[in-house]
């Protein structure tokens, strides 16, 4: 491509405080750009990009730019490169071994799950109590008893949890997984839990989905009145 | 409670375009104020409820004021009078009857799933092409072939569907609850899939949460360094 620059692409910055609707935002920049690369797409343009989305041009660029400057004047973002620093900032150009608790219906449709392999999160171990589905190998993956959480935490350097299993049992879950040195706990267990300021935390309440769902749906109604 | 106001609670405006932000932070909102409410808490500030969740009072008075004045001066808000206004808004007040396609792992582990009855959402029937699963009962709900989707919505006034079927099969899916007059659809496929614009559409994306996880923990780790 004529007058393509060969600088390298900017090193992603880290700052303080992004808004978290910023970095949910990001992750739908990079969803995105993985689907107009995989059409063939080499750039866009942020108001190309936002409309694909439903965002401002203005909002598009003021998220990158959180994050440092990206796009090149009369090309727009190349979108291999975007999507990569995306990638970097969200820490998914590494790979990030997960354990999974708990795995009833929903631990193993999660283990189960194309998505998550794609975006780098590979599951190493699952644990449940249950004494028939350990030693079982599930979706390729082996259930440990649960007991065994911090031995194989460290031998596997497994960095995140899942927590699927029912909200009685939680919060126990999650003590388990900060004392065996986890880094952040994703849960979706229909409860409130608390962990030590140094472990990250994400909630998943599928209720809230549909909570939106419903809203839209309501708004939509009122609108064609 | 002396001074205690007779007024009828406002009746929440619907207005024209709120930010997918806002009807987000209405359902944090909601729970946690639900959570006061277990607690016996009656009355709560903005900038107590911003607080607990890590918002500004600013933004607590902004986001709400999208839907009228909720608040109470020297008072703060009446928890139960907020959270029936916000469950007004979002359209919890109101059952609202769900379709389940797909009842492989994801699909039983959603029937099973506590939190949806609790905001309203009620599963009335699933559907699958399996002629082992069709028939069944799952967590109290019938299993029926999917043909028979536009029959069933019909007779069970069914207005939501939730698609927790493969990738390959999601639109194909998406187009027959369209056909049988669905309001909205959730879809946890990990794929994009496209409706007509009178019905609404919601697309999980269960590696997103784990981005949100993954960028958290890198920033995390940057910050303590």
């Amino acid at each position: 491509m004529p007058g393509r620059s060969k600088r390298k692409p900017p090193e992603p910055a880290a700052p303080k405080s992004v808004p978290q609707a910023v970095v949910n935002r990001l992750s739908y920049y990079l969803r995105e750009l993985q689907h107009l690369l995989r059409q063939g797409v080499q750039t866009i343009s942020s108001s190309q990009l936002g409309q694909r989305l439903g965002f401002t041009d203005a909002q598009v660029r003021k998220d990158l730019a959180y994050f440092g400057q990206f796009g090149y004047p009369g090309i727009g973002y190349r979108c291999h490169e975007l999507a990569e620093a995306i990638r970097r900032i969200l820490g998914t150009d590494q790979q990030w071994p997960v354990a999974l608790v708990g795995v009833g219906h929903l631990g193993q449709a999660l283990l189960g799950y194309k998505g998550f392999s794609q975006q780098g999160f590979v599951f190493e171990a699952a644990f449940d109590v249950d004494p028939e589905l350990i030693g079982r190998q599930l979706a390729g993956i082996r259930v440990y008893h649960l007991d065994r959480l911090p031995q194989i935490v460290q031998s596997h350097k497994i960095r995140l949890g899942i927590i699927a299993v029912p909200a009685s049992a939680a919060q126990a879950v999650a003590d388990r997984l900060v004392e065996s040195g986890i880094q952040g706990i994703l849960n979706f267990a229909p409860v409130t839990i608390t962990v030590p300021p140094q472990v990250s935390l994400v909630g998943v309440d599928l209720a809230m989905e549909l909570e939106q769902l419903s809203f839209s749906v309501l708004h939509r109604q009122r609108e064609s009145r």
